[in-house]
C-alpha cells in the first residue's frame, strides 16, 4: 500500500507519451518527483523530460508490472486508458489516480450524460442511438436538428455529425460506422466555458477561474482566461465543477467544458479526467498551474491557490504555425511552449503560447 | 558552424548535472529544445529531465566529442569548467557560450577583479599574494584586516580566511596550502546586493531587478527580490551590469554580486558566468525565469522581459531541512522547487523556496 503524501523522491507512473504527460513530469519534477512514462512512441514528448521511460504499448503485461513495480501512484494524461489496462494495474495492486470510474464515465458520452444528469448537473437533451429506429425515435421526441456522435472514441469534432431531417438517419447512423451511438439535442449557447477543477485526497477541491473557449473545426483555438461574467455565472460553474468532482470521488485535475446558454443557464458539454488543453493559461496566469496541481492531488499533497495574476489569451499552435517561433520570441507579452514533437502535419498541437496582460479586476 | 537562431527542435549541451543544469534542461524543454547533459553522476538532477545524458568525466576526450556531436551550442552550469576541456571543445568546433573568455577571467580572483577594474567598475582594494612576503607586503599597503582567499577554486565560503595581523601572515599562507592568493580589504558594506544579468548573441542586455542577498556560514541563505534602494542604486547597478557585460562580449546569464557600501558606492564582489543561485526568485516571480533567459540567449533568441511580477522571498533548502516538505506544501504563498538530490548531507543546497507577495511598487 502507498502512504500519502508521497514524499520526494518518488516515481510518479504516467500513461502517455504526449504533450500533457510533459508538462506533467516537468511539474512534478519541480516538486522532487521521479516521472516514469509508459509510451507506444519512442522518443515521446514526455519521455524527454522524464526521469525514465517505458516504450511498449498500453497493453503490454510486462511493461504494466514495470510500471507499477516503479511507480508509487500512476496516472495518465489520456481517458480513454482501455479498461483492460485499469483492471490489470488493479490487479498488481497499483495506485491509480484519478479514480478509474470517472475513466469509465468519460469514456461513453451515454453514461457521461446520464452520470452527469443524475448529479443534478444539466446538460443537453440526449437519447440512445443503437439502430436506425432509434435516431428515428429521438426526432419525434426532440425534433431537428440532432447531433449524432459515436459513444466511444473520436476527439477534437471527429466521430460526430449534425442529422437535420428524420429521413437522414439512416445514412447518418451509416457514416459513423452504425456504431453505438448517443443522439444530443442542440445548445442555443453564446459561447462555451470551461473550467479546470481539482480534488485532493482529503476530499480538498480548488477550482481555477472561469475561461472562454473559442473552437474552430471541432479544436481548441484559443482560450480567454479569466473569462468576463457574471458573479451568478462564477457561481453556478463552481457549483457545478464541485458537485461534479465530489459525486465522481475524484482526484486530480479534471478539464470541464460547458455551454453558457443564451437564457443565462449553464450546461455540461463533457468533462475530460485529466489536466486540459483549457487550462494551459495557468501555466503562466497562476502561481500553481493545472499540472502541477494534478500531481499535488494524486500525490496526496494540499492543494495550491488557483486565482489568476495575469489575464492570459492561450492560442494553440497548431501544425505549421509552430515554425513561426522567431516571430513569437520577439512579442515582450508572449510566453512560449512547443512539445517537442518532430513532425507538424495539419491541425496537430505543436505548441501554445499564452499572450499575458494585467489583470482588470479579479476575474479578468 | 551553427545558425543563430536556433530553432525547436535543436540539442543544448550543458555541461554539469547538478540543480542549474536541472532547471536550465527544463526551461530549454519548454522551448522545444533537446538537452544533452555531459556529468560524471550518474543519475543526476539534471539527467533526470533532460533527453540525452553522457555520463563521463568531464575531461573525458571521447564524451566531449559525442556531447560536441549532438549539440549546436554547449553551456555550463558551473564556472570551474577547465581550460583544457574548454580548448577541446574549440578545437572540435563546438559553439560554446558564455564565451571561454569569461570563464577564465571568472575562475580567478586576482584576473577577476583585475578585469572589473580594468573595466571601470569598482571592488575592494587587492593585492596578488605569491609568499608570506607579498602578504605582508599587502598589510603595509593596506593595514589590516585583510582576507585572503585562493585565487582558484573554493565556493560557498571555502578556501578563505580573515587573517588580522601582519605577523599571522605565514600561518595564513600555511593553512591556503601555499597556493597562488589574493588578498582583499574589508568592504564597509551595509548588505549585500546582486543582479543577474543576461546579454544575447546581437549586443541585447536585460538586467533583472536589484536583489538583496543573505548569507549565513558563507552559503547564500536567502534572497529578498526586488530590492529596496534609491534610483541612484538601482541605476548604478544596471550601469556596472551593463557595462561588465559588454567588456566580456558576454552570451547568456551572469550573476553579478555586489556590497552596498555604507558610503552609498557599489563594489563589485565577484560574478558567476552562469544562472546563479539569487536569481531563483525569478522562476516565480517573472514571466521569463533566468533560466530561460540563458537558453533564449545562448540560442541566440530576443531575450525575455525581466520585471518582476511578485515581491519574493527566496529561502535555500540546505540538507535535511528538505525534509520539510509537508509543512511547506501547505503554505499557499510557497513555491517548492526540489532538485531530486537523494542525500541530504549538512548544508547541501537540496531545494529552494519562493515565497511570494504582491509588489509594493515596481521595486519590491
Amino acid at each position: 500500500m502507498t502512504a500519502f503524501p508521497l514524499p520526494p523522491g518518488s516515481t510518479i507512473g504516467i500513461l502517455g507519451g504526449g504533450q500533457l504527460g510533459r508538462m506533467l513530469a516537468m511539474a512534478a519534477a519541480r516538486l522532487g518527483f521521479d516521472c516514469v512514462i509508459l509510451t507506444p512512441e519512442i522518443d515521446s514528448p514526455a519521455s524527454r523530460v522524464a526521469a525514465h521511460t517505458l516504450v511498449a504499448a498500453y497493453d503490454d503485461r510486462g511493461a504494466l508490472a514495470e510500471l507499477a513495480r516503479r511507480s508509487q501512484v500512476i496516472t495518465f494524461e489520456f481517458e480513454n486508458v482501455p479498461a483492460a489496462v485499469v483492471a490489470e494495474l488493479s490487479r498488481l495492486g497499483a495506485e491509480v489516480a484519478p479514480p478509474t470510474r470517472a475513466l469509465a464515465v468519460s469514456q461513453d458520452r451515454l453514461e457521461e450524460k446520464s452520470f452527469l444528469n443524475s448529479a443534478g448537473i444539466g446538460t443537453v437533451g440526449f437519447a440512445r442511438v443503437d439502430s436506425e429506429a432509434d435516431l428515428k425515435a429521438a426526432f419525434q421526441r426532440f425534433g431537428p436538428p440532432l447531433l449524432l456522435k459515436t459513444r466511444q472514441g473520436g476527439y477534437d469534432g471527429k466521430g460526430q455529425i449534425w442529422v437535420e431531417k428524420a429521413d437522414q438517419s439512416a445514412a447518418a447512423f451509416d457514416a459513423l460506422g452504425r456504431r453505438p451511438c448517443i443522439a444530443e439535442t442542440p445548445a442555443a449557447f453564446k459561447r462555451e466555458v470551461a473550467v479546470i477543477a481539482a480534488r485532493g485526497r482529503d476530499g480538498e477541491i480548488a477550482l481555477y477561474p472561469l475561461t472562454e473557449s473559442h473552437h474552430e473545426n471541432g479544436i481548441l483555438r484559443r482560450t480567454s482566461a479569466p473569462a468576463q461574467g457574471t458573479p451568478k455565472l462564477f457561481a453556478d460553474a463552481e457549483k457545478i465543477a464541485a458537485t461534479l468532482l465530489s459525486a465522481l470521488g475524484y482526484v486530480g485535475v479534471l478539464g470541464l467544458e460547458l455551454f453558457d446558454l443564451n437564457d443565462g443557464r449553464l450546461l455540461v458539454n463533457e468533462f475530460a479526467p485529466r489536466v486540459h488543453n483549457t487550462g494551459h493559461w495557468t501555466l503562466d496566469g497562476c502561481e500553481v498551474d493545472q499540472f502541477e496541481q494534478h500531481i499535488r492531488a494524486v500525490a496526496g499533497w494540499p492543494l495550491g491557490p488557483t486565482a489568476a495574476h495575469h489575464h492570459v489569451e492561450m492560442t494553440n499552435l497548431l501544425g505549421d504555425e509552430a515554425l513561426t517561433w522567431a516571430k513569437l520570441a520577439r512579442e515582450p507579452e508572449t510566453r512560449i511552449w512547443l512539445y517537442g514533437k518532430r513532425a507538424p502535419q495539419p491541425g496537430r498541437k505543436m505548441g501554445h503560447v499564452n499572450r499575458l496582460s494585467p489583470l482588470q479586476d479579479g476575474r479578468g
